[in-house]
C-alpha cells in the first residue's frame, strides 16, 4: 500500500459530511471550507494524504486549526489566505519549512483547515487529528494527554494581528491565552500550534482520523443513494449507539467567553414518544440526560443528526422543531486511560460528575 | 559634556520621587522598583545614562515597561528577573542584543524598570521616554503620535508563560492585544515593546524625561532637608500651577479590563475651603473639576501630592482624609499638536469633551 494517496475530488464531500457527525456539535459547520477546498482543486490542487507510521521521526509537522465559537461561521467565510497565515508565522519562527500539516481536530470545519493551507503550500497532509473528533480547547488533545510541550504556537486573525506564544506554563496556559486573545479578535481566530516531530505525532496523534471521516461520510452518501437509513448505516460503520429520536422544543445559546455554551431540550418522537431529553454543550455536546437522568457524557461522542438526511447538525445549528437523531459514538481509547479521563471527562469541562458511557462500564474504545 | 554619566545611587532616591509626580497618579508606586534597583547597586552595578542625542541612527533600543493595573503592585513585588524575560525573548526574536533600553513611561515606578534589566545587562538607558508623565496605554506614546511601527512586542507573566505580538493591525489593536493577555495573568505583564533605531528615539522621543524626573525629585528632597514647603519648590521648578488644596472626601475605585479606574472626591482646605474638587482617573488623573466644572483635562498633568511631604499619592493609595494638594504641569508640546491631542485628549479616553488646559489657551507646554 502506497504511503502517501491523493484525496479526490468526491472524496472531500465524504469528508465534509464525516466530519460534520464527528464533530459532536462542533468544530463548526464545514460547508464555506469545503466550498473554498473544491475551489482549489478546480484550479488543480490536489492534497496528499499520508499515513502517520510513514513519517520520518525526525519530520516537521504543523498542526493547524481555526479556533473560536463556531456560531461566527454563520457570519464570516472562510478564506484559505487567513489559514495560511500562522503556518507562515510558525515557519518563519523555527526557520524551516514544515514537511507536512496535521489536523488539530477532524471534528467539522477544523478538518478541513489543514487541507486548505495544504492545497496552498503543496504540502502532504498526514492521516491522524489529536482529537478524534471536537472538543472545545488544547486541554482535551491527545498531545496534552502526553504531556507533550505546548509551545510556541501562532494566531492570526483577518485584520493584520498576529501573535506568536513563545511559551506557556502548560495546557490550560496555553488556552487561556489563546482564548483571551480570539476572544478579542471577534471570537476566531487561525492557529498555528506547537509544531511536532514525526515521532511524536506517530506516538501522540489520532491515527487514521481522516480516513475514518471519509468513510463515514461515504457510508451516509451511499445509503442517501440508495435510500436506504443513513443513520442505521452510519451505526453499523461505527459501533455506535442510538440515543434518542425527537424533536427540538428548546435551545439555550450565548457565545460567551469564546465558546457556544448552552443546552438542547429535546422532546421524544417515535420510540421516544412522551420522554425528554436534553444535551448540554460547549461548542460541542457533552452531557445527555433522558427525563433529567444522565444517560451519556464526554469522551463519548454524541452527535445530533438530521433524521432523514443524516448530516450531523452542529450546536450553533439547534432550532425549534427539527427532527434529530442524537446517537453516540466510542472514544479512542487514549481518552479512557486515567489520564485521558482527566483530560476529557466532565470534570475536565468544570462539571461535578464522572464519565459516563453509552457503551457500559467496559467500554471499548475506537482504535487510537 | 559626557554623552554617557554614571546615575549614582543617590539620584536613585530622587528619580523615584520625582518619577511618581510624573505620574499622575499612576504608573505604579516605585518603591519596589527602588528597591530592587537599590540591591542591585549594592551588588555593584551602575546604570549610565545616555543623552538620546548620542545614539547612532542605526542603533537599537528596547522599550521597556510594566503594563497592568497599579493596584495589583500593592500585592506583587518586583524582580528583576521578570522584567529581564520580555528583553531577552526580543533580543532573540531579532538575533541581536540592544545597545541601550529606554523607558516607555517615566511616571511611577515604570520610570524603574528599564534600570533594573540595564543593571542586570550592564546596558546603558537613554534619557528618553514616550509619554513624558504616565499614561493607561500605548496608543498614548509618543511613538503612536509618530505613526511608527507598533510591533513586534513581547509579554511575560510571573509564571512559564511568554507571547510575542508578531504584526498590529494598529496602536489600538496593539493595546487591546496586550490587555486582553495581561488581564488572564492577573493584571501585571513585563513587557519589551517595538525596538526602535536611534534615529526614532530621535525624532519621536520625549528627551530629558530621566534627568526632569531627577531634578525634580532633587528639589523636593532638598526642600524638605530645609524645611521648605515641598510643593512650592516643585511649582517653581516646574512652572506648575496650584490646582487645589484639601482632603480626599470619597474614593471610587475599581480594578477592571486592566486598568484601575475611579473618581476621587475632595473637600478644600484653606483657600479652598467650602469647595469640591473631584479628579477622574484610569490609572492616572485624566480630568478635574471644582464644583463639577471642568477646570483641567489630560495631557495636562494632574498630580495629587501629600501637603505635607509633597511626595505623590498614586490612584491606588488614595483613602479617606489624606490632606493633599493637587497641581497642574504643562503637557511635553508634542501632545499639544493636533495628531497629539488625538492620541491623548479627553476623547481618546471616549470622553465627549476636549482637552481643557491649566494653563490656558496658549498652553505653553514643556520642552519635548
Amino acid at each position: 500500500m502506497p504511503a502517501e494517496r491523493i484525496v479526490t475530488v468526491e472524496e472531500l464531500d465524504f469528508l465534509a459530511t464525516g466530519a460534520w457527525i464527528l464533530g459532536t456539535g462542533g468544530g463548526g459547520d464545514p460547508y464555506h471550507g469545503l466550498l473554498a477546498l473544491k475551489a482549489l482543486y478546480a484550479e488543480g490542487a490536489r492534497v496528499p494524504l499520508l499515513d502517520a507510521a510513514d513519517l520520518d521521526d525526525g519530520a516537521m509537522v504543523g498542526v493547524v486549526s481555526m479556533m473560536g465559537a463556531p456560531v461566527v461561521n454563520l457570519e464570516r467565510t472562510v478564506d484559505p489566505a487567513m489559514t495560511l497565515k500562522p503556518v507562515m508565522t510558525m515557519e518563519k519562527h523555527v526557520g524551516r519549512h514544515f514537511d507536512a500539516l496535521m489536523l488539530s481536530e477532524i471534528g467539522g470545519g477544523n478538518s478541513l483547515q489543514p487541507f486548505l493551507a495544504a492545497a496552498k503550500l503543496g504540502y502532504p497532509v498526514v492521516d491522524a487529528d489529536t482529537m478524534g473528533r471536537a472538543f472545545p480547547s488544547v486541554f482535551h488533545t491527545s498531545f496534552a494527554v502526553g504531556d507533550l510541550q505546548s509551545y510556541p504556537y501562532a494566531l492570526a486573525d483577518i485584520r493584520d494581528n498576529e501573535v506568536l506564544v513563545m511559551r506557556c506554563e502548560n495546557w490550560l496556559w496555553n488556552e487561556r491565552i489563546a482564548r483571551k486573545i480570539l476572544v478579542e479578535w471577534g471570537s476566531r481566530a487561525f492557529s498555528c500550534k506547537a509544531p511536532r516531530t514525526g515521532r511524536e505525532v506517530k506516538d501522540w496523534g489520532i491515527h487514521g482520523s481522516v480516513t475514518q471521516a471519509i468513510e463515514l461520510g461515504r457510508a451516509v452518501h451511499t445509503a442517501r443513494q440508495r435510500h436506504d437509513d443513513p443513520i442505521a448505516a452510519l451505526l453499523a460503520h461505527q459501533k455506535g449507539r442510538l440515543l434518542f429520536r425527537g424533536k427540538v422544543a428548546d435551545v439555550e445559546r450565548r457565545a460567551t467567553a469564546g465558546h457556544l455554551r448552552g443546552v438542547c431540550h429535546f422532546e421524544g418522537l417515535d420510540e421516544d414518544r412522551g420522554q425528554r431529553y436534553s444535551l448540554e454543550f460547549q461548542n460541542e455536546f457533552l452531557v445527555g440526560r433522558r427525563d433529567g437522568k444522565i444517560e451519556v457524557t464526554t469522551p463519548d461522542l454524541i452527535c445530533v443528526l438530521d433524521s432523514v438526511s443524516g448530516e450531523a447538525v452542529g450546536t450553533e445549528r439547534l432550532r425549534y422543531g427539527q427532527r434529530v437523531t442524537a446517537i453516540a459514538m466510542p472514544s479512542p481509547s487514549l481518552f479512557l486511560t486515567p489520564k485521558g479521563l482527566a483530560h476529557t471527562a466532565p470534570r475536565a469541562f468544570g462539571m461535578d460528575f464522572d464519565f459516563v458511557s453509552a457503551f457500559g462500564s467496559t467500554a471499548p474504545g475506537a482504535s487510537a
